[in-house]
C-alpha cells in the first residue's frame, strides 16, 4: 500500500457539522488493521527525522496516533486539552475559530525546557488549533520539531500559519469537494 | 519494571474535579516511555487471550492506549464518542450519572455482527460508561470479550456492573485515599 492509497479508507461525509463542509472521516481507515498500521508506519517515518523527545496530541483525535506514535518512537505522550479537563496545574492559549475563540491547555510540567516535541493532530485545517499548541510548548521552554498530520486541507492554507515550523501530512485535499 | 510499580507513575490530586474526589492521573504515566511501554505490554498480554477483532477506545482518555492496543494486537480501532462528534450514522446509550445522564455513540458501521471487541478505557469507576459502550457493542452484534483499563476504583464496585464480561485492570485503588 503506497501513500496516496490511504486515501481511499478516507470517508467524505457531505454537510458534517454543518452546511457546505466535506467532512474527512478517519474512522474507516482506523477499522482497518492494514490502513491503520500503514498510517502509522508513515507517521513514523517522518517522526523519526524529527527526533522528538516527546509526542503530544491534542485532544480527542491526536490521541489516537498520537499515543502509537510516542509508543513506536518509544518516547513519552503529553496530552493537549479542552479547558478543564487536565488536573494539575497547567498553562492554556486562546486561539480564533471562525465565530468566537477556543482554548487549550497544558500540564506545566509536561514540558522540560530543551525538550522536543512532535506536536500530532489529524487534521490541518487553518492551523489556528496547531497553532495554539505549538505556543504552550514553546511557553515551557520547549522546541517544537514537528507538526503532523494524517489529513490536510490545504485550501485553507493552514501551512502558511504554521510557516515557522516542519510541516507533515499524508493526505492532503486541495478543494472542499 | 512490575505491574505494581506502575502504579508510582501515576499521580494523585486532591479535590479534582470536585471535592472529595482524589483523581488518580495517569499523565505522569504517559510522559515516562518505560511507564508507557510496560503499560501496553501488560493491556497486550491481557487482550492477546481474549482475541478480539477490534478494539474499541471510549473518548477521550480511552483513545490513548485503545490505538496502541489496536496496532499491537494487529487489528482495527474503533472509537465510542460524545454526542454529535462521529459523523456518519450512530446508535446511541444513555447512561446515568451521579447527577443526570450522559450518552455515548458509536457508528453503525463500526462493529459487524460476530465481531470480537475488546472495550478500552484508562478508568473503571462505577462502570456507568463501560457498561454502555458493552451495550453498544452487543446492539450491533458484536460481542464483548473484554473490558480493559489501566486503573480500577474497587470501592466504587464497578465489576458488579460489568458481571458478565471479563474485566482486567493493571492497578487497583481500594479507597479514596
Amino acid at each position: 500500500m503506497i501513500s496516496n492509497e490511504l486515501s481511499g479508507f478516507v470517508r467524505n461525509i457531505k454537510d458534517f457539522p454543518k452546511q457546505g463542509i466535506m467532512f474527512r472521516d478517519i474512522t474507516t481507515l482506523l477499522k482497518e488493521p492494514k490502513a491503520l498500521n500503514k498510517t502509522l508506519e508513515l507517521l513514523f517515518e517522518k517522526a523519526e527525522i524529527a527526533a522528538p523527545t516527546k509526542v503530544a496530541g491534542i485532544e480527542s483525535r491526536g490521541f489516537i496516533f498520537g499515543g502509537m506514535l510516542a509508543n513506536r518512537l518509544n518516547v513519552g505522550f503529553i496530552p493537549i486539552r479542552k479547558p478543564g479537563k487536565l488536573p494539575a496545574k497547567t498553562i492554556s492559549q486562546t486561539y480564533e475559530l471562525e465565530y468566537g475563540t477556543d482554548k487549550l491547555e497544558i500540564h506545566e510540567d509536561a514540558v522540560q525546557p530543551g525538550d522536543r516535541i512532535l506536536i500530532h493532530d489529524d487534521l490541518l485545517a487553518t492551523g489556528g488549533t496547531a497553532l495554539a499548541a505549538c505556543s504552550l510548548v514553546e511557553k515551557l521552554g520547549g522546541i517544537v520539531v514537528q507538526n503532523s498530520f494524517i489529513i490536510e486541507l490545504s485550501f485553507l492554507n493552514g501551512r502558511s500559519k504554521l510557516r515557522s515550523y516542519d510541516v507533515v501530512s499524508l493526505i492532503n485535499y486541495s478543494s472542499e469537494e
